[in-house]
């Protein structure tokens, strides 16, 4: 059901089940004080809840548990997080979200019918289902960041793209935050599992065990893609600086073929001309000197030519 | 109050509350001995209060506790590191600021109009108000640090500085004292926690364990952007090289195509000439010789042109 | 024997001997809840033998233990793994392996002739024998990724190649997979050890250990492998920088030298005339302007080749 | 006083004091040996008195008391270690230097001059200041090299110089061996307080560790150190790149502007010639044809300008 | 003495004395396994003799003890490491060594001639001396490593050599090498060490620690030196960067001062022709046509210079 009021809460608590109360969006200060007031909840607490952006983890307040878990999604292109919020106490499970969409929605449809393990068991299975649901949503945006790291190798070992740097940036970017964010989520998981035998029933630790798994097996897709991201940058730089050897070497066969060629011609377009001397340019009256002339321009070019062949210039480097 | 002799001091520290005094600035040697005489502080403490720009810690003298915390804020464009000491003991607690201006201003006025839980609660609940506020000057100078990280990316994305390198070596020099300086305060809160027992109270441990996240968030926040500096770094060094290899390209393509050219028009710009020679660059003299070495020129620009094309080096690296 | 239905396992539980059956490929969800029933496997187990690329570990589950390895190979070109589940309570053992290929053949050869230790055992050192047939097919694997390390490596140090960095990329991408694979098999490992004496018997440690052992001699190739790759990839970067530099060292004297050159030759090429005019390019007529002007041409070109010389550009960085 | 002969500290030795030893420079086998009888010393220790270079360390042999300690000075340009060993027993303490001047003239003095606590506590008293002296020698040349990264700093920020590069690794050659040797003494020092409660008084302890945080400190600044060297190094590189491509800036600029220009001269100086063909470059005897060609040359020049100012290379990159 | 077959052994080991058998090379799979039988060695550790390349490690067989060393030395320019078993049981210590040449010759001369403390000492000082001499041959080799190191540096320090990159990933090679095999060897003397108090003796202890000492020490040696080796290649790259930068201005200067001038030259060097025109090239006419062109080269050339002059491009990089 969905309740207007938090004292509406208050008739549940005294029923023997657990009560699990769930609050979407921002919840205001003096509704969350109300709850506060009515569940006995700590004041730091609370202000955990209000000032969102908290590192997660589990705090224990005399009996009572206090949990902050970080959920991430794609907000466009960018990663947020949003912050879960969970109260874990005799007989109740408060939750909050600062997302607009009810992360929850699903267990609350399990509940609702009956379905699975979840209605049978004990309060301290609903938070562990709570946790996993949080922290699963991790799994399906690193899927994501997955496909653009792939999508970025295969781009980048195709041809070098000036875009290159910045998209891995722009994913390096994401990586750091995610990682900000879900590296306590291990820490906060496996504090659950450390001292908590009076809180979590020996049949319910198997799962969180399984959920910290989870949180592991997300830092660890995290690191790879920072791994990979790296190297996909070295491949990058590596191909650049390919391109730029490969220019260079083209200009540099080319130019220093013709340059010395264009340096002869240069010299016989002089104009010295003094009819009596036979120091005058006299090849330019030669029969033969066009000729020789083409033929000297024809060897340099050969010889600077095998030059390059020795050493392996006129191929592109494979 | 404020007094102007230690000795004053000594009027409250008989009464059964808790006297907290506070020196501003150097407090001078001989005023420290006082106080040190009148509170029975440790000659060693008292030396790492006179030696400022030491490694926050906290220390216990046989039932006291003495601590060094670092206050980090912006003098002008650089990062400048202010020494708070603190000594708490049975009945009072002293403090001192190596800064210009006082940053427990706003403690002492909560605790002069009764505000706040401060008045009510035990000594150590003012020593972790005090622990609180100088920790969390650390984090508006964060979100600027953010900012310039933030601006120096958007720069540096958008079209390569040949400054951005020397601005994210200042910024690494920030982040580097600000890391040398505030990861012993991590150990130094934890250090209250660990086996304080007798000096920490039951319910104000979850105060300290909450100042203790916020050292580690700070911490944090540091690890990212020294991470995000490098990473923007990066970007710098790949966009330099990208228009290096641009420049060259465009040298390249132009060079090459009017090298060759320039030489076929410098071999026609020889003065070869001898009347009876048919070997004398008869082709000055044919009826199409112009024409025919125009279109030559042209088959040989066309053909480089072809080539660079299948090369992919006419469309810039994209 | 092979078995067609679970049920037919029933028969060997009651047996006092241990009974091993091993599932080769996906079993199916309800062949698998068949099988949980009979032994009374834990569900998230269970769970995790459905959805392969699991983390290796090994949980216990009162009495039982479950243990996920990753069993790598070469899949073509990459690196694939198979998930190796294995069930091991009071009286049996359950194998199941995602691959095609049966990878514990062998031991059931050994088992149906006697061969070797692993009849005469208790079945702990069954169990043990599946980990070490599991682990040990990292080595063929990893000789092989060594191969390429060093065919790489010889490539590289005799000339450089531009699809280097590709292929150390690739390199890399297998060696991440792998230690992300293989890196908790050697925690799982120690897993059995640490607290595995009411599962493990005193005598089958020390296999147990070598086990152990065998996950960190991999771990170390890994490591060292991604080491030579990264020195790998530096050698190659220096090797186009040194190509780089020794194309534009060529260019540059050539250019440098002909340049002048040419540029002397451009001026005696202008046609400058006029009759009376002693300044209009009197040199065009002098007895020896022309061998004049060819010496001034050897003299800068000559002292070219001696300010380069001097420089040391005219020998290849060595 | 000053002994000629380790027998003559026999007397010493029977008196209730603590009698304080110090040898300056090679002792020498024998004198050693004579010294290691007469307090019975351990052979092992006395070996590593002999076989200088030795890592920092603290061993015990019952009941007595073996530390190594290394001495850091700057060794005109280089950074050299003297090797400190100090025995403590009984009523003794024996202190060795590798080094041609005594570290402990001061401490001397103040024992003469009954200056300063030093003469009024017990012997680990003594013990400490032996240490602390040895330790902050760290400190002056730590100055030093800060001073020298301070001063790398500003020369690269300010312009490129290519012998950065060198001063840079000249730089990391000290960080590096400092590190190497002064890593150690802060376990050695360490080792003092962990399980040293016979040894040393609980009023000394505080003192240790006072001691332990300066080497924490000075590890801390190498650390520093190290990373300005390596971010500084990137900022020259940075520099030497920026410089690279802004001289290919120019080039490509002055010389894809005339190389097309140089062109269309040398056409029009080819020396086509057929008094009958309208082919014969009729361009040449046309009334306009020279403004005509100096105009489109003017236009070309135009338009690669327009098309570099267009890329934004006429200006610098800021 | 030497043995022709293990059975001899069997006479010395009723002997009260302990017993030390060594056997160089491959002792053949029979001849161990009479070993084996003969002292009652675990299997594992016979397999672990014969597969040579075993992680050093130090394992306990009931009461027995099995060490694997690593024995590393220069074979030609490349690092090979020979295996070293040794066994340790009551009674009798058994070793092998699978290079060509006797590493404990020493030992064993000192031995037969009584010399040293090494036969008045119990049988675990003669398992520490062998240990000894197995870890100490690491020093001669990191000595040679070190001085190539030395070399390596001052040949970088003075002029970049094209081969650097090549031979600073051979020294890293062996590093790697190097850390691969003798890292374990600290945690196997450690190991000795941990909770050996049954089978090391009280007095032998420090000989063990000092041993332990040794391992650190070359390890830590081998991480200064790859850090030498990066530093030192960096010096490379930044040389070869410099080199090219160098290249590249001395080029951008003359090129792009003469590529003016030949342009202007070029235009002089046409061939417009009118008689009547007054626009056909009217300056090749003029008296003082030809100076003044000259002087314009002048003008441009200076220009040039002045504003490379201002850039700082006339002078190299200091």
């Amino acid at each position: 059901r969905e309740l207007s009021d938090p004292a509406e809460a208050d008739a549940y608590l005294s029923s023997p089940t657990t009560t699990w109360i769930h609050i979407q969006g921002n919840p205001g200060t003096e509704r969350l004080q109300a709850f506060g007031d009515l569940f006995g909840l700590h004041p730091l607490a609370l202000e955990d809840v209000m000032n969102v952006g908290q590192r997660p983890k589990v705090d224990r307040y005399d009996g009572q548990l206090f949990a902050v878990l970080a959920r991430p999604w794609f907000d466009g292109d960018d990663v947020a997080i949003e912050q879960v919020s969970i109260f874990y106490g005799r007989g109740f499970i408060v939750s909050f979200d600062t997302g607009d969409n009810d992360p929850f929605k699903p267990v609350r449809r399990r509940l609702q019918h009956s379905r699975g393990r979840i209605r049978t068991r004990s309060a301290d299975y609903l938070l562990y289902t709570l946790f996993d649901f949080v922290i699963d949503t991790g799994f399906p945006l690193l899927d994501d960041l997955g496909d653009r790291v792939d999508e970025l190798e295969s781009d980048v070992l195709e041809q070098p793209r000036a875009a290159a740097a910045r998209e891995i940036h722009r994913l390096r970017r994401h990586l750091l935050l995610l990682r900000r964010m879900l590296w306590p989520q291990r820490e906060a998981v496996n504090n659950l599992l450390r001292d908590g035998d009076d809180i979590i029933h020996e049949e319910t630790r198997p799962y969180i065990r399984d959920c910290y798994d989870h949180t592991i097996q997300i830092m660890e897709l995290i690191e790879v893609y920072r791994d990979m991201a790296s190297s996909i940058l070295e491949v990058h730089l590596s191909a650049v600086n390919n391109r730029l050897s490969e220019v260079m070497r083209v200009l540099t066969v080319i130019a220093t073929i013709f340059i010395p060629l264009t340096f002869i011609a240069g010299v016989y377009g002089m104009n010295f001309h003094h009819p009596g001397s036979p120091w005058a340019m006299p090849e330019l009256y030669w029969y033969y000197g066009y000729p020789v002339v083409l033929l000297t321009m024809l060897f340099v070019a050969g010889g600077l030519l095998l030059y390059f062949w020795r050493k392996g210039w006129l191929s592109r480097v494979q």
